[in-house]
């Protein structure tokens, strides 16, 4: 929804955008395509939709929004996808409901493939032309953009879809990496001030509930190096922190008793050990990756039992704003407890690729926000309600989605991310605990 | 559960059993191999299985009431599956829960067929095998008549599948047969007295809950001589029916309110018009079919309605004793609002083989029933509660699977079922309204 | 809803039903007379109405069903109250809201105690003219028949309504009286053939769910010479019963798994011992009375449990038609658990006045039952249907209230009413367990 | 929780605390004093305890958190009410389930008065000795607050629990006083800036949620001179608000659809009219008064259908700052449309007194602030989470408890407050819509 990076501008960028077209596009396919056909249709609670709407959903975007608004000669693959396959935006029509999705067998998978094929062809056939207009680019990046979240999301729902079966089926074979010891947690202070919050425009894509960029007063703060680790989680629960109601907010005290909470989503307490299910399957858990699949509750509760808090999400772009988004993807949160390279050893580590990290901001609206007119302003606006926000990416975001005023938004008691957390203070001398 | 018929003892029948066995498991997968495999994890609610479940279930049942009680040397094709692909037997041990079964993909569907494949062996070895005691050939009839209740429901729970589909997808292309008028509605008198109720034994097969055979004293009565029709329905639609709560049970007024029930479940409402969806997809209404997939609550209101009431089990079997099971199977209800081949122009017609008849008795235990000893006693017995008794077996029951004294039991509430009714009256000569 | 009795004919008796009125009404008020105004609008769940509710309720009754019948010249109190306190008569209008009873703080007790006296003066002007019709005395004696089951309801739902507060009011202050051990369990047989069943039109009153009477043929049966006991009940709870499956109808494991129950609904177990809340308050359980406020599916385990079952109550009511109802009324069930006076040593005991028993018999019409045209048709009509008969009477029934024909009736996870059971067997001659 | 003002320091306090918490206490009573008996245990839904609830309530505060902790001879009323009038307070123990304080009829009304009797003399006596220590007198003065905001909470839970009669009764009889008519909207800059949020200590009291001050950053913003009124928000839903997707937060649409909201709360459409539910009865709709009972979804959708916002809680305090919270108690909102006494007539009119007004900002503690430590420190700071701010106050507010940094909170959906809105935006210059 912004305007061009000059990177992009400056290519001319049609060539480059159809190009980048097809990089997204294939990585969806490509990170399903080792699964049989039966786990397509899998959707556990309505947030998790199945692999095959994920799949004709993100085409249905480029359909809705970019081929029926730009060319005119474009014919949709099937007119009822458009009920189908939307998910939410009602300015588009009334959507499918999302709790039945797993309830379409029909269109077929075979048929979703031929409706990607039909949609990457338009698209190309277009972007191979000249002359488009910079808005057609612009909301074919942000398309893109929009895969992208659903990529994540593939692997999410899919991880908790997976999760209901006792069989414990792994989405990957191949083994997790060694795990190295996470460094010592420690504070690392920020002067604060009236400092600017929101995307600058220089980035080479932003949404728009990154903007407008403003000023915003921040009082000094520190930040912990690194994020909680499972071990630090587990002696929270181990120090009767579930079973406490003084470490919790009401409604997440609510939920603790209504969902009969006693440890982290995917963790299993088999013959007295832990386990945490994964992509890869059952695993013994391991003290030293990230705590991850936290709501927002146990995030909140963990700071306040640590003696610390949660950052707001101005503290945490405040001081994520000087790094550079540079971690992988894998298929499990690790390797980010550490300096990466060229980070300074006493600095902070890992704001990308490891866990979202909750703040203790409640989503809305920045200063003299405006939702795009037309249907399309439904993709973020909307949702600034009863949602916090979470900073960072985790190691299911895809490579290069991610920025330091990137916003990603679930609602308090969601545990199906990988969402853990980073302390705060609001002042780095004091020892930790 | 009922001791072989003197035919089965005749032959010796191991070998007749053999060649039974082999042709109703071929008939399970017959059923369903044109569809594409995103059918075949369908669940729209906890009542209606996937058909990949029913395809495993129905080899579960083989391996755990035959193969591991009567054949030392049997392996289990995969331990998990004694949980997976257990229905509702606690004497095996705690089910996988049913609202869930749409969410294991895994085992895929390639490995229940193979899993299919492993019980057939076994079970035609053993049934090659000389000398086999009565019991085991007994229990694998019993599996054969599980397994044709399971074709059943694979095809009326696929269709309540398919039905959440705004495509409304045909599970078969084949045009339905053209719909001949049916005749018109006339009542036949029946003199009671005491009567024998229930299997008498000589049948070829009997269920444990058809005994023991018993004696009843029936008052005099009158059945209509064919089942209600989607016109005669229309008219009780057309006459507000579903909007007086007077001609309603309470329960049955209190679903109508909550679940705004205005019309049959499968019926649609479009531009002014009646439409049915049936297998073959959405179809225009015939008024001179059975009415179908209507709960106990409408029957009963339509039947009050119509000036009569829903015959008794007793009043129904009393009446079906005379005649033989002779209808097809076809995938909508038809053909049985005549007299068939051999019927009498003044007789009943088409006790078997259009919809179930719901009747008036609640599905309780016979005078000195006994459940049989063990996991296997949880078959019929555990059921004998808040459920009412259909009789006579319907469009997708496969042939030679009914007979008089079958009973088949469901909710009142329960729709989903092909489930009709026929009238009954105190006496015959009265005028029908 | 029957002709009145040959005794009530031959009085003549408006001036008899007008004393019989009085003493009825007299009666509604002393039950409560003692208690505080704060208890009066209680309502812990839906079925369990107000004891204000009550009062007018049955005030309601009359007017509705009599008054404005039958006295043109009567005036209602407040028109607003046809709504408000309508039960559940469609013919008469949309009642208000079950579940919302308690809501009703206006009209305030005062106004229906003034209603009540509006109500009892036209009654008792009517019942002093002379040439009544017989169909007014009749009307008029359901209504006391009516308000007599009120009576029940009004202690079966303080008391429960009472059991949701920590500090256990008591009812009665009054001590409970000393408990004498029970008899030994000992079954008595009954040889069955065709019996008469229904009330037989001597009684002096009888409800139309009770009629036609009609013939029915019994298997030889045996019944227990009393009701089973708390502490059989417990050697039940001590050996397991709540968590054998197999013990149990598939819906009755349902409710025990849904429903967490561990033993009967106001059992409690504190600091190792078990205490029952009673309307006395909570008192030490007591061996030796009639179990009660068992659900129908705790009868049903515990009856498989003990190897015996429930008696139909067509079983029941040939045992019971021999015997008068004699027996008192208490706040306990008590003193039912050996011969009364006149009862034989060796003959059943406490039929009436402990605890209604459940019985195997879902609650169904019989053969040529017609409900009365208009809304008073609904009174026992459409009721029949997922509930199961319970007979007998319990303590808490009115004096004069039951017979052996009365069918009482209730859902089968119901526990709030007096209710237990008395265990059958198919013969008399086997021992006990 | 904060430090007394510097006149109450100055009086040493004691005596003037004694009189204001006689005052205060009064008030409670005098508030349903004509009110019968039946009134007193209303609870339509958990959050609208009964009025006896809250009259014990308030007194157990007053018990718990200053006599058990100031005063080491004070003899509890009765030691159960610990647990029954416990509110949401973890650290005191389990409390009574909010749900049901309706079941309470034990303790009776008239124990609950004797009980405050006993609270308040065991705090008189208090107050009348010397030397006491400023905390016990902060504290008193908190419970002095807590039970002004019970004094609302007991005005609109008794509204919501009195609409669910169809009589609608009245809880004031005297008639409304006429209505005059509102002035044009017209909306008043504020240059923003870099400001001072929060309570500044110079306030007679304040809550720890209103600390501690701190710098905020503002951009330019207008607010509205007056409260949206009926008649604009009828023009809203004449011009189809409530079905158009478009205007709401998706969370806000959800309610829509799922409680089929069509108008505020106590409308009522009758023959063609509107009506309103106050606390004087059914009355007709006034198009001059502020609209009331809205959820935030609704003010929002009105907002954004109006082309305004609603304004941030720190634009609203910054905007108050300057004004007296002069306005009186009514029963319902009036008289707030208009410049009041001392009121500049192109200021902003209005801010206390007639609905309290969501504002964009949810609920969330401000930078530094620490909640007490002990039970009492859950009075505000768990709610921080999942619910809205609301400024003001409205009629149903004590007199003399509300300023321009009170922070009132509530969940989105909640209607059941005097709550309305006040229109903001980004500038002043344009024409409102």
């Amino acid at each position: 929804m912004q305007p061009l990076s000059h990177g992009e501008r400056a290519t001319g960028a049609a060539r480059g955008i159809a190009q980048y077209f097809a990089q997204v596009r294939v990585r969806s396919e490509q990170l399903c395509e080792h699964l049989p056909a039966d786990d397509f249709g899998l959707q556990a609670m309505p947030e998790t939709s199945p692999l095959k709407w994920h799949l004709a959903h993100v085409s249905w975007f480029f359909e809705t929004f970019v081929l029926k608004e730009f060319d005119a000669r474009y014919r949709p693959f099937d007119p009822a996808f458009e009920m189908l396959f939307n998910s939410y935006y009602n300015g588009v029509g009334r959507p499918f409901p999302r709790p039945n999705r797993h309830l379409l067998s029909r269109p077929t998978l075979d048929t979703v493939y031929a409706y990607r094929r039909h949609v990457d062809g338009a698209m190309q056939s277009m972007l191979d032309g000249g002359g488009l207009p910079e808005a057609l680019l612009r909301r074919t990046v942000t398309g893109l953009h929009h895969e992208m979240q659903h990529q994540e999301l593939m692997l999410t729902d899919l991880k908790y879809n997976l999760a209901c079966n006792p069989l414990y089926p792994a989405y990957r074979d191949a083994e997790l990496p060694t795990v190295v010891s996470a460094q010592p947690l420690r504070f690392v202070g920020f002067e604060g001030g009236l400092v600017d919050i929101g995307a600058s425009g220089e980035e080479p894509f932003s949404f728009d509930n990154e903007h407008p960029r403003h000023r915003y007063w921040l009082e000094p703060y520190a930040l912990a190096n690194r994020q909680v680790t499972n071990g630090e989680y587990l002696a929270f629960i181990e120090d009767g922190g579930y079973g406490n109601p003084l470490l919790w907010l009401s409604d997440g005290w609510a939920s603790v008793q209504k969902e009969c909470w006693t440890h982290p989503m995917y963790w299993r307490r088999i013959d007295g050990g832990w386990y945490e299910f994964t992509l890869h399957g059952l695993q013994p858990l391991a003290a030293d990756r990230p705590a991850a699949h936290l709501s927002y509750y146990e995030a909140d509760a963990f700071a306040r039992w640590a003696g610390g808090r949660l950052p707001t999400e101005q503290e945490w772009e405040h001081a994520a704003a000087s790094r550079s988004a540079d971690e992988g993807q894998f298929c499990h949160p690790e390797d980010c407890l550490h300096p990466g390279p060229g980070c300074e050893q006493d600095g902070i580590w890992g704001m990308y690729g490891g866990v979202w990290e909750w703040t203790a901001s409640p989503y809305v609206a920045y200063p003299g926000y405006r939702p795009a007119s037309g249907a399309i302003g439904e993709y973020n606006g909307k949702f600034m309600c009863n949602q916090q926000v979470l900073r960072g990416g985790s190691c299911a975001t895809p490579p290069g989605h991610v920025r330091a005023s990137y916003r990603n938004f679930f609602y308090a008691p969601d545990r199906w991310q990988f969402s853990g957390l980073r302390l705060a203070r609001d002042d780095a001398g004091r020892d930790w605990r």
